[in-house]
Protein backbone atom coordinates (compact mmCIF):
# COMPACT_ATOMS: atom_id res chain seq x y z
CA UNK A 1 0.00 0.00 0.00
CA UNK A 2 1.47 3.04 -1.23
CA UNK A 3 1.04 6.00 2.01
CA UNK A 4 3.22 8.76 1.28
CA UNK A 5 2.43 11.56 -1.52
CA UNK A 6 6.36 11.66 -2.30
CA UNK A 7 6.25 7.95 -3.65
CA UNK A 8 7.51 7.90 -7.14
CA UNK A 9 4.46 6.73 -8.85
CA UNK A 10 2.53 9.11 -6.81
CA UNK A 11 4.57 11.99 -7.92
CA UNK A 12 4.46 11.01 -12.06
CA UNK A 13 1.14 10.70 -11.87
CA UNK A 14 0.76 14.14 -10.70
CA UNK A 15 2.49 15.40 -13.18
CA UNK A 16 0.75 13.45 -15.61
CA UNK A 17 -2.66 14.98 -14.20
CA UNK A 18 -0.80 18.37 -14.85
CA UNK A 19 0.79 20.25 -17.92
CA UNK A 20 1.31 18.83 -21.28
CA UNK A 21 5.21 19.24 -21.69
CA UNK A 22 5.05 16.41 -18.54
CA UNK A 23 3.01 13.60 -20.87
CA UNK A 24 4.63 14.34 -23.23
CA UNK A 25 8.27 13.50 -21.89
CA UNK A 26 6.86 10.77 -19.76
CA UNK A 27 4.86 9.83 -23.26
CA UNK A 28 2.26 8.87 -20.95
CA UNK A 29 -1.20 10.40 -19.52
CA UNK A 30 -4.08 9.19 -16.86
CA UNK A 31 -7.45 8.32 -16.98
CA UNK A 32 -9.27 8.25 -14.17
CA UNK A 33 -12.86 6.49 -12.97
CA UNK A 34 -14.26 2.85 -13.38
CA UNK A 35 -16.04 3.23 -16.68
CA UNK A 36 -12.52 4.50 -18.43
CA UNK A 37 -10.33 2.24 -16.66
CA UNK A 38 -12.86 -0.20 -18.19
CA UNK A 39 -12.74 0.96 -21.59
CA UNK A 40 -9.16 1.35 -21.70
CA UNK A 41 -8.80 -2.45 -20.81
CA UNK A 42 -11.75 -3.51 -23.07
CA UNK A 43 -9.10 -1.86 -25.49
CA UNK A 44 -6.57 -3.49 -24.95
CA UNK A 45 -4.92 -0.16 -24.05
CA UNK A 46 -1.04 -0.56 -22.67
CA UNK A 47 -0.76 0.47 -19.05
CA UNK A 48 1.87 1.47 -17.30
CA UNK A 49 0.30 0.56 -13.94
CA UNK A 50 -3.17 1.26 -11.67
CA UNK A 51 -3.79 2.85 -8.58
CA UNK A 52 -6.41 2.50 -6.39
CA UNK A 53 -8.17 3.10 -2.81
CA UNK A 54 -10.83 1.57 -0.49
CA UNK A 55 -13.59 3.58 -1.82
CA UNK A 56 -13.15 1.17 -5.06
CA UNK A 57 -16.59 -0.33 -6.24
CA UNK A 58 -17.21 -3.89 -6.51
CA UNK A 59 -17.23 -3.43 -10.14
CA UNK A 60 -14.13 -1.60 -10.22
CA UNK A 61 -12.84 -4.49 -8.32
CA UNK A 62 -13.64 -7.12 -10.56
CA UNK A 63 -11.62 -4.50 -13.10
CA UNK A 64 -8.26 -4.27 -10.89
CA UNK A 65 -8.45 -8.32 -10.53
CA UNK A 66 -9.06 -8.75 -14.24
CA UNK A 67 -5.79 -5.87 -15.12
CA UNK A 68 -4.12 -7.65 -12.08
CA UNK A 69 -4.72 -11.51 -13.58
CA UNK A 70 -2.83 -9.88 -17.10
CA UNK A 71 0.28 -8.72 -15.54
CA UNK A 72 -1.00 -4.96 -14.90
CA UNK A 73 0.37 -3.87 -12.22
CA UNK A 74 -2.09 -2.69 -9.69
CA UNK A 75 -1.68 -1.29 -6.65
CA UNK A 76 -3.41 0.13 -3.50
CA UNK A 77 -3.18 3.68 -1.94
CA UNK A 78 -4.50 5.30 1.06
CA UNK A 79 -7.41 7.66 0.46
CA UNK A 80 -5.57 10.40 1.23
CA UNK A 81 -3.00 9.91 -1.04
CA UNK A 82 -5.99 9.12 -4.06
CA UNK A 83 -7.09 12.84 -2.83
CA UNK A 84 -4.43 14.25 -3.36
CA UNK A 85 -4.32 13.45 -7.18
CA UNK A 86 -7.69 12.80 -8.27
CA UNK A 87 -8.97 15.95 -10.43
CA UNK A 88 -12.23 15.44 -10.04
CA UNK A 89 -14.44 16.48 -7.07
CA UNK A 90 -16.21 12.71 -7.50
CA UNK A 91 -13.44 10.45 -7.58
CA UNK A 92 -14.48 6.99 -8.38
CA UNK A 93 -11.22 5.54 -6.38
CA UNK A 94 -9.05 4.58 -9.31
CA UNK A 95 -6.92 5.87 -11.79
CA UNK A 96 -4.61 4.19 -14.60
CA UNK A 97 -1.51 4.96 -16.31
CA UNK A 98 -1.55 4.51 -20.34
CA UNK A 99 1.17 4.96 -22.25
CA UNK A 100 0.94 6.76 -25.45
CA UNK A 101 0.00 5.20 -28.60
CA UNK A 102 -1.54 5.34 -31.73
CA UNK A 103 -4.12 3.87 -33.00
CA UNK A 104 -3.87 3.37 -36.81
CA UNK A 105 -5.94 5.00 -38.91
CA UNK A 106 -6.82 3.25 -42.32
CA UNK A 107 -5.44 5.23 -45.74
CA UNK A 108 -8.98 5.57 -47.08
CA UNK A 109 -10.08 7.54 -44.20
CA UNK A 110 -12.85 9.52 -45.43
CA UNK A 111 -13.67 11.07 -42.54
CA UNK A 112 -11.47 13.33 -40.67
CA UNK A 113 -12.14 15.66 -38.19
CA UNK A 114 -9.70 19.11 -37.64
CA UNK A 115 -10.78 20.85 -33.65
CA UNK A 116 -9.18 24.28 -34.40
CA UNK A 117 -8.58 26.30 -32.22
CA UNK A 118 -10.32 24.53 -29.29
CA UNK A 119 -9.16 25.68 -25.77
CA UNK A 120 -11.53 24.35 -23.70
CA UNK A 121 -11.24 20.95 -22.48
CA UNK A 122 -14.45 19.83 -22.09
CA UNK A 123 -15.21 21.01 -25.58
CA UNK A 124 -12.51 19.10 -27.19
CA UNK A 125 -13.69 16.00 -25.19
CA UNK A 126 -17.11 16.11 -26.23
CA UNK A 127 -16.00 16.48 -29.95
CA UNK A 128 -14.05 13.61 -29.54
CA UNK A 129 -16.69 11.55 -28.10
CA UNK A 130 -19.28 12.89 -30.47
CA UNK A 131 -16.60 11.91 -33.92
CA UNK A 132 -15.86 8.19 -32.64
CA UNK A 133 -20.32 8.01 -32.73
CA UNK A 134 -20.67 9.97 -35.52
CA UNK A 135 -18.04 7.32 -37.38
CA UNK A 136 -15.38 10.00 -38.31
CA UNK A 137 -12.26 8.07 -39.23
CA UNK A 138 -9.11 10.05 -37.87
CA UNK A 139 -8.69 13.26 -35.82
CA UNK A 140 -5.79 15.80 -36.79
CA UNK A 141 -4.73 18.34 -34.11
CA UNK A 142 -3.67 21.11 -34.96
CA UNK A 143 -0.90 23.58 -32.84
CA UNK A 144 -3.36 25.96 -30.79
CA UNK A 145 -6.01 23.36 -30.18
CA UNK A 146 -5.95 21.96 -25.85
CA UNK A 147 -4.42 19.18 -25.01
CA UNK A 148 -5.87 15.37 -26.12
CA UNK A 149 -4.56 13.85 -23.15
CA UNK A 150 -5.21 16.68 -20.78
CA UNK A 151 -7.73 14.90 -17.58
CA UNK A 152 -10.54 16.89 -18.71
CA UNK A 153 -10.27 16.15 -21.95
CA UNK A 154 -9.63 12.30 -21.37
CA UNK A 155 -12.88 12.75 -19.28
CA UNK A 156 -15.41 14.05 -21.40
CA UNK A 157 -14.27 11.93 -24.14
CA UNK A 158 -15.33 8.96 -22.51
CA UNK A 159 -13.18 6.27 -24.08
CA UNK A 160 -13.32 7.89 -27.60
CA UNK A 161 -9.94 8.43 -27.12
CA UNK A 162 -9.13 4.51 -26.77
CA UNK A 163 -10.99 3.77 -30.52
CA UNK A 164 -10.64 6.81 -32.35
CA UNK A 165 -7.35 7.21 -33.89
CA UNK A 166 -5.73 11.16 -33.47
CA UNK A 167 -2.48 12.94 -34.68
CA UNK A 168 -0.98 16.27 -33.60
CA UNK A 169 0.20 17.77 -36.27
CA UNK A 170 1.48 21.00 -37.04
CA UNK A 171 -0.16 22.94 -40.42
CA UNK A 172 2.19 22.32 -42.91
CA UNK A 173 2.15 18.42 -41.73
CA UNK A 174 -2.19 18.74 -41.88
CA UNK A 175 -1.29 19.80 -45.47
CA UNK A 176 0.93 17.57 -46.61
CA UNK A 177 -0.79 14.75 -45.12
CA UNK A 178 -3.95 16.27 -46.88
CA UNK A 179 -2.90 16.01 -50.12
CA UNK A 180 -2.99 11.85 -50.82
CA UNK A 181 -5.53 11.58 -53.66
CA UNK A 182 -8.62 10.14 -51.97
CA UNK A 183 -8.92 12.53 -49.21
CA UNK A 184 -11.22 14.73 -50.69
CA UNK A 185 -12.64 18.17 -49.85
CA UNK A 186 -11.77 20.20 -46.94
CA UNK A 187 -15.24 21.61 -45.40
CA UNK A 188 -14.29 24.53 -42.87
CA UNK A 189 -17.46 25.18 -40.56
CA UNK A 190 -18.82 29.08 -40.66
CA UNK A 191 -21.60 30.95 -40.27
CA UNK A 192 -21.60 32.35 -43.88
CA UNK A 193 -21.02 29.16 -45.51
CA UNK A 194 -23.62 26.98 -47.40
CA UNK A 195 -26.24 25.06 -46.05
CA UNK A 196 -24.96 21.51 -44.36
CA UNK A 197 -28.33 19.98 -45.42
CA UNK A 198 -28.11 21.32 -49.20
CA UNK A 199 -24.00 20.26 -49.37
CA UNK A 200 -23.37 16.65 -50.35
CA UNK A 201 -21.19 15.44 -47.93
CA UNK A 202 -21.24 11.71 -48.94
CA UNK A 203 -18.05 11.99 -50.31
CA UNK A 204 -14.87 11.57 -48.54
CA UNK A 205 -14.12 14.95 -46.61
CA UNK A 206 -12.00 17.07 -43.67
CA UNK A 207 -14.57 18.85 -41.43
CA UNK A 208 -12.78 21.65 -39.62
CA UNK A 209 -14.44 22.95 -36.46
CA UNK A 210 -13.58 26.54 -35.53
CA UNK A 211 -13.11 27.22 -31.32
CA UNK A 212 -15.59 29.17 -29.34
CA UNK A 213 -13.38 32.42 -28.90
CA UNK A 214 -12.12 33.23 -31.75
CA UNK A 215 -13.12 30.55 -35.12
CA UNK A 216 -10.55 28.91 -36.95
CA UNK A 217 -7.18 30.10 -37.36
CA UNK A 218 -6.15 31.59 -40.60
CA UNK A 219 -4.70 28.17 -41.89
CA UNK A 220 -7.63 26.52 -41.66
CA UNK A 221 -8.94 29.23 -43.82
CA UNK A 222 -6.71 29.20 -46.24
CA UNK A 223 -6.71 25.36 -46.30
CA UNK A 224 -10.82 24.39 -46.45
CA UNK A 225 -11.55 24.58 -49.89
CA UNK A 226 -15.50 25.12 -48.96
CA UNK A 227 -17.34 26.64 -45.94
CA UNK A 228 -20.70 25.37 -44.35
CA UNK A 229 -23.31 25.79 -41.49
CA UNK A 230 -25.89 25.27 -39.77
CA UNK A 231 -28.68 27.29 -40.39
CA UNK A 232 -30.24 29.11 -37.17
CA UNK A 233 -33.67 30.47 -36.13
CA UNK A 234 -34.22 33.54 -34.60
CA UNK A 235 -31.59 35.60 -33.13
CA UNK A 236 -28.99 33.10 -31.89
CA UNK A 237 -25.81 33.92 -33.85
CA UNK A 238 -23.65 30.68 -32.57
CA UNK A 239 -23.66 27.73 -31.28
CA UNK A 240 -21.46 26.19 -28.55
CA UNK A 241 -18.17 24.70 -31.27
CA UNK A 242 -18.65 21.02 -29.19
CA UNK A 243 -22.73 21.14 -30.66
CA UNK A 244 -22.02 22.54 -33.87
CA UNK A 245 -19.27 19.97 -34.69
CA UNK A 246 -21.56 17.65 -33.14
CA UNK A 247 -24.59 18.50 -35.55
CA UNK A 248 -22.32 18.50 -38.59
CA UNK A 249 -20.59 15.15 -37.59
CA UNK A 250 -24.11 13.23 -37.32
CA UNK A 251 -25.44 15.31 -40.97
CA UNK A 252 -22.33 13.44 -42.46
CA UNK A 253 -23.54 10.32 -40.96
CA UNK A 254 -27.07 10.81 -41.91
CA UNK A 255 -26.61 11.16 -45.13
CA UNK A 256 -24.00 8.31 -46.02
CA UNK A 257 -26.37 6.15 -44.83
CA UNK A 258 -28.99 7.52 -47.19
CA UNK A 259 -31.37 8.64 -44.35
CA UNK B 1 -18.92 53.90 -6.54
CA UNK B 2 -19.01 51.36 -4.18
CA UNK B 3 -15.84 50.67 -2.58
CA UNK B 4 -17.35 48.17 0.06
CA UNK B 5 -18.10 44.82 -0.13
CA UNK B 6 -20.76 44.96 2.12
CA UNK B 7 -23.13 47.40 0.15
CA UNK B 8 -26.68 46.21 -0.09
CA UNK B 9 -26.15 45.77 -3.89
CA UNK B 10 -23.48 43.64 -3.97
CA UNK B 11 -24.79 41.62 -0.88
CA UNK B 12 -27.62 41.30 -3.23
CA UNK B 13 -25.42 40.40 -6.42
CA UNK B 14 -23.64 37.71 -3.86
CA UNK B 15 -26.81 36.13 -2.90
CA UNK B 16 -28.22 35.65 -6.69
CA UNK B 17 -24.77 33.89 -7.74
CA UNK B 18 -25.23 31.49 -5.13
CA UNK B 19 -28.55 29.64 -4.35
CA UNK B 20 -31.62 29.42 -6.31
CA UNK B 21 -33.84 30.08 -3.01
CA UNK B 22 -31.70 33.27 -3.11
CA UNK B 23 -33.13 33.91 -6.60
CA UNK B 24 -36.81 33.40 -6.23
CA UNK B 25 -36.93 35.02 -3.00
CA UNK B 26 -35.91 38.28 -4.83
CA UNK B 27 -37.23 37.32 -7.82
CA UNK B 28 -33.96 37.98 -10.21
CA UNK B 29 -30.86 36.76 -11.52
CA UNK B 30 -27.29 38.09 -12.62
CA UNK B 31 -26.11 37.92 -16.14
CA UNK B 32 -22.64 38.35 -16.45
CA UNK B 33 -20.08 40.22 -18.91
CA UNK B 34 -20.58 42.47 -21.51
CA UNK B 35 -22.23 40.67 -24.32
CA UNK B 36 -24.74 39.42 -22.60
CA UNK B 37 -25.77 42.48 -20.81
CA UNK B 38 -26.00 43.40 -24.42
CA UNK B 39 -28.07 40.82 -25.09
CA UNK B 40 -30.59 41.51 -22.09
CA UNK B 41 -30.73 45.27 -23.45
CA UNK B 42 -31.60 44.30 -27.02
CA UNK B 43 -34.31 42.19 -25.27
CA UNK B 44 -35.91 45.20 -23.48
CA UNK B 45 -35.71 43.06 -20.56
CA UNK B 46 -36.11 44.54 -16.94
CA UNK B 47 -33.07 45.34 -15.02
CA UNK B 48 -32.98 46.45 -11.35
CA UNK B 49 -29.74 47.80 -11.98
CA UNK B 50 -26.25 47.16 -13.77
CA UNK B 51 -23.02 47.17 -11.84
CA UNK B 52 -19.33 47.70 -13.45
CA UNK B 53 -15.79 48.66 -12.94
CA UNK B 54 -13.07 50.45 -14.35
CA UNK B 55 -11.56 47.21 -16.66
CA UNK B 56 -14.77 47.52 -18.59
CA UNK B 57 -14.32 48.27 -22.24
CA UNK B 58 -14.91 50.75 -24.61
CA UNK B 59 -17.95 48.85 -26.21
CA UNK B 60 -19.13 47.84 -22.37
CA UNK B 61 -18.55 51.22 -21.87
CA UNK B 62 -20.98 52.28 -24.32
CA UNK B 63 -23.92 49.94 -23.39
CA UNK B 64 -23.55 51.47 -19.83
CA UNK B 65 -24.43 55.01 -21.23
CA UNK B 66 -27.23 53.60 -23.29
CA UNK B 67 -28.53 51.75 -20.12
CA UNK B 68 -28.23 54.69 -18.18
CA UNK B 69 -30.00 57.31 -20.82
CA UNK B 70 -32.79 54.73 -20.69
CA UNK B 71 -33.29 55.48 -16.81
CA UNK B 72 -31.23 52.12 -15.54
CA UNK B 73 -29.53 52.66 -12.14
CA UNK B 74 -25.79 52.13 -13.33
CA UNK B 75 -23.07 52.12 -10.55
CA UNK B 76 -19.28 51.98 -10.76
CA UNK B 77 -17.77 49.60 -8.20
CA UNK B 78 -14.17 48.91 -7.77
CA UNK B 79 -11.93 46.27 -8.76
CA UNK B 80 -12.19 44.58 -5.69
CA UNK B 81 -15.67 44.51 -5.32
CA UNK B 82 -16.03 42.76 -8.80
CA UNK B 83 -13.65 40.80 -8.61
CA UNK B 84 -15.13 39.51 -5.01
CA UNK B 85 -18.34 39.14 -7.01
CA UNK B 86 -17.76 37.88 -10.19
CA UNK B 87 -18.30 33.64 -11.04
CA UNK B 88 -15.59 33.84 -13.72
CA UNK B 89 -11.90 33.66 -13.91
CA UNK B 90 -12.08 35.93 -16.87
CA UNK B 91 -14.50 38.96 -15.56
CA UNK B 92 -15.43 41.19 -18.50
CA UNK B 93 -16.05 44.33 -15.50
CA UNK B 94 -20.03 44.24 -15.73
CA UNK B 95 -22.98 42.60 -14.66
CA UNK B 96 -26.65 43.15 -14.55
CA UNK B 97 -28.99 42.12 -11.85
CA UNK B 98 -32.05 41.20 -14.03
CA UNK B 99 -36.33 40.31 -12.88
CA UNK B 100 -37.61 37.23 -13.28
CA UNK B 101 -39.65 38.09 -16.04
CA UNK B 102 -41.85 35.02 -18.25
CA UNK B 103 -41.42 35.56 -21.97
CA UNK B 104 -44.92 35.06 -23.39
CA UNK B 105 -45.36 31.35 -25.47
CA UNK B 106 -47.47 30.97 -28.31
CA UNK B 107 -50.81 28.46 -27.51
CA UNK B 108 -49.66 27.10 -30.70
CA UNK B 109 -46.25 26.20 -29.51
CA UNK B 110 -45.36 23.35 -31.37
CA UNK B 111 -42.02 22.37 -30.65
CA UNK B 112 -41.39 21.80 -26.44
CA UNK B 113 -38.17 20.74 -25.19
CA UNK B 114 -37.90 19.35 -21.74
CA UNK B 115 -35.02 18.64 -20.33
CA UNK B 116 -35.07 16.12 -17.71
CA UNK B 117 -32.75 15.42 -14.68
CA UNK B 118 -30.06 18.06 -16.11
CA UNK B 119 -27.86 18.49 -13.48
CA UNK B 120 -25.20 20.31 -14.88
CA UNK B 121 -25.48 23.95 -15.75
CA UNK B 122 -23.15 23.84 -18.63
CA UNK B 123 -25.20 21.29 -20.80
CA UNK B 124 -28.40 22.68 -19.57
CA UNK B 125 -27.46 26.45 -20.73
CA UNK B 126 -25.95 24.47 -24.05
CA UNK B 127 -28.90 22.77 -24.68
CA UNK B 128 -31.53 26.09 -24.43
CA UNK B 129 -29.09 27.87 -26.51
CA UNK B 130 -29.03 25.17 -29.18
CA UNK B 131 -32.83 25.16 -28.63
CA UNK B 132 -33.19 29.08 -29.30
CA UNK B 133 -30.84 28.23 -32.41
CA UNK B 134 -33.04 25.15 -33.72
CA UNK B 135 -36.51 27.39 -33.03
CA UNK B 136 -37.73 25.17 -30.39
CA UNK B 137 -41.14 27.14 -29.40
CA UNK B 138 -41.17 26.61 -25.21
CA UNK B 139 -38.80 24.77 -22.78
CA UNK B 140 -40.62 23.06 -19.79
CA UNK B 141 -37.60 22.64 -16.58
CA UNK B 142 -38.74 19.76 -14.59
CA UNK B 143 -38.26 19.04 -11.14
CA UNK B 144 -34.59 17.71 -10.55
CA UNK B 145 -33.22 19.79 -13.45
CA UNK B 146 -30.40 22.61 -12.36
CA UNK B 147 -32.11 25.92 -12.07
CA UNK B 148 -31.75 27.80 -15.52
CA UNK B 149 -31.02 31.31 -13.30
CA UNK B 150 -27.88 29.73 -12.00
CA UNK B 151 -25.00 32.13 -13.34
CA UNK B 152 -23.49 29.11 -15.33
CA UNK B 153 -26.42 28.13 -16.84
CA UNK B 154 -27.03 31.81 -18.06
CA UNK B 155 -23.78 32.42 -19.14
CA UNK B 156 -23.67 28.78 -21.31
CA UNK B 157 -27.35 29.90 -22.64
CA UNK B 158 -25.80 32.82 -24.54
CA UNK B 159 -28.40 35.13 -24.38
CA UNK B 160 -31.24 32.45 -24.73
CA UNK B 161 -32.95 33.22 -21.39
CA UNK B 162 -33.79 36.61 -23.23
CA UNK B 163 -35.30 35.26 -26.19
CA UNK B 164 -36.82 31.34 -25.43
CA UNK B 165 -39.80 30.98 -23.11
CA UNK B 166 -38.52 28.99 -20.36
CA UNK B 167 -41.70 28.17 -17.31
CA UNK B 168 -40.66 25.60 -14.29
CA UNK B 169 -43.83 23.09 -13.54
CA UNK B 170 -44.12 19.96 -11.71
CA UNK B 171 -44.66 16.89 -13.67
CA UNK B 172 -48.32 17.41 -12.47
CA UNK B 173 -48.53 20.71 -14.43
CA UNK B 174 -46.12 19.45 -17.09
CA UNK B 175 -49.23 16.14 -17.66
CA UNK B 176 -51.84 18.70 -17.18
CA UNK B 177 -50.53 21.85 -19.62
CA UNK B 178 -49.51 18.97 -22.22
CA UNK B 179 -53.18 17.94 -22.89
CA UNK B 180 -54.15 20.92 -24.92
CA UNK B 181 -55.26 19.05 -27.80
CA UNK B 182 -52.84 20.70 -30.46
CA UNK B 183 -50.01 19.77 -28.26
CA UNK B 184 -49.23 16.66 -30.48
CA UNK B 185 -46.31 13.68 -29.27
CA UNK B 186 -44.18 13.74 -26.60
CA UNK B 187 -41.02 12.09 -27.56
CA UNK B 188 -38.64 10.65 -25.35
CA UNK B 189 -34.26 11.03 -26.33
CA UNK B 190 -33.41 6.87 -25.55
CA UNK B 191 -30.74 4.56 -27.10
CA UNK B 192 -33.65 2.25 -27.21
CA UNK B 193 -35.52 4.31 -29.32
CA UNK B 194 -36.53 4.59 -33.33
CA UNK B 195 -33.72 6.08 -35.34
CA UNK B 196 -34.67 10.09 -35.28
CA UNK B 197 -33.47 10.07 -39.11
CA UNK B 198 -36.56 7.22 -40.01
CA UNK B 199 -39.17 9.42 -37.62
CA UNK B 200 -41.25 12.20 -38.81
CA UNK B 201 -40.73 15.17 -36.61
CA UNK B 202 -42.76 17.13 -38.23
CA UNK B 203 -45.73 17.53 -37.17
CA UNK B 204 -46.22 19.13 -33.37
CA UNK B 205 -44.36 17.33 -30.60
CA UNK B 206 -42.22 18.03 -27.19
CA UNK B 207 -38.81 16.16 -26.76
CA UNK B 208 -37.58 15.01 -23.68
CA UNK B 209 -33.38 15.06 -22.76
CA UNK B 210 -32.96 13.07 -19.73
CA UNK B 211 -29.29 14.39 -17.92
CA UNK B 212 -26.00 12.63 -18.29
CA UNK B 213 -25.66 10.52 -14.89
CA UNK B 214 -29.34 9.54 -14.95
CA UNK B 215 -31.09 9.63 -18.08
CA UNK B 216 -34.83 10.79 -17.93
CA UNK B 217 -36.79 9.87 -14.54
CA UNK B 218 -39.81 7.33 -14.71
CA UNK B 219 -42.35 10.44 -14.50
CA UNK B 220 -40.77 11.26 -17.82
CA UNK B 221 -41.10 8.17 -19.48
CA UNK B 222 -44.22 7.60 -18.37
CA UNK B 223 -45.39 10.81 -20.21
CA UNK B 224 -43.70 9.83 -23.34
CA UNK B 225 -45.23 8.35 -26.38
CA UNK B 226 -42.48 7.20 -27.69
CA UNK B 227 -38.64 6.76 -28.14
CA UNK B 228 -36.09 8.35 -30.96
CA UNK B 229 -32.57 7.51 -30.78
CA UNK B 230 -29.11 8.63 -32.73
CA UNK B 231 -28.17 5.87 -34.52
CA UNK B 232 -24.41 5.57 -33.39
CA UNK B 233 -20.99 4.13 -34.85
CA UNK B 234 -18.26 2.40 -33.66
CA UNK B 235 -18.00 0.95 -29.70
CA UNK B 236 -19.72 4.55 -28.22
CA UNK B 237 -22.86 4.06 -26.15
CA UNK B 238 -23.92 7.04 -25.45
CA UNK B 239 -23.30 11.13 -26.38
CA UNK B 240 -23.15 14.19 -24.09
CA UNK B 241 -26.82 15.32 -22.98
CA UNK B 242 -26.53 18.38 -24.16
CA UNK B 243 -24.96 17.32 -27.95
CA UNK B 244 -27.64 14.34 -27.89
CA UNK B 245 -30.57 17.15 -27.67
CA UNK B 246 -28.62 19.59 -29.98
CA UNK B 247 -28.43 16.84 -32.99
CA UNK B 248 -32.57 15.87 -32.48
CA UNK B 249 -33.38 19.43 -32.09
CA UNK B 250 -31.72 20.71 -35.52
CA UNK B 251 -33.35 17.24 -36.99
CA UNK B 252 -36.59 18.19 -36.55
CA UNK B 253 -35.29 21.98 -37.71
CA UNK B 254 -34.20 20.28 -41.05
CA UNK B 255 -37.13 17.89 -41.18
CA UNK B 256 -39.58 20.93 -40.84
CA UNK B 257 -37.56 23.05 -43.63
CA UNK B 258 -38.26 20.12 -45.77
CA UNK B 259 -34.60 19.52 -46.27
Amino acid sequence: MITSSQNHRVKLVRGLLGRAKERREAGAFVAEGVRLVEEAARANWSMKFVLYDESLSERGMQTVKLLTSLGVETEQVTAQVMDSLSDTETAQGILAVLAFSELPYSPAADFILIPDQVRDPGNLGTLLRSADAAGASLVLIPPGTTDPFSPKVVRAGMGAHFRLPLRSMTWDEIRQFRTTPASGRILLADMQGASCWETDLRQPLTLIIGGEAEGASPQARALASQSICIPMAGGSESLNAAVAGSVLMFEIMRQRKGK
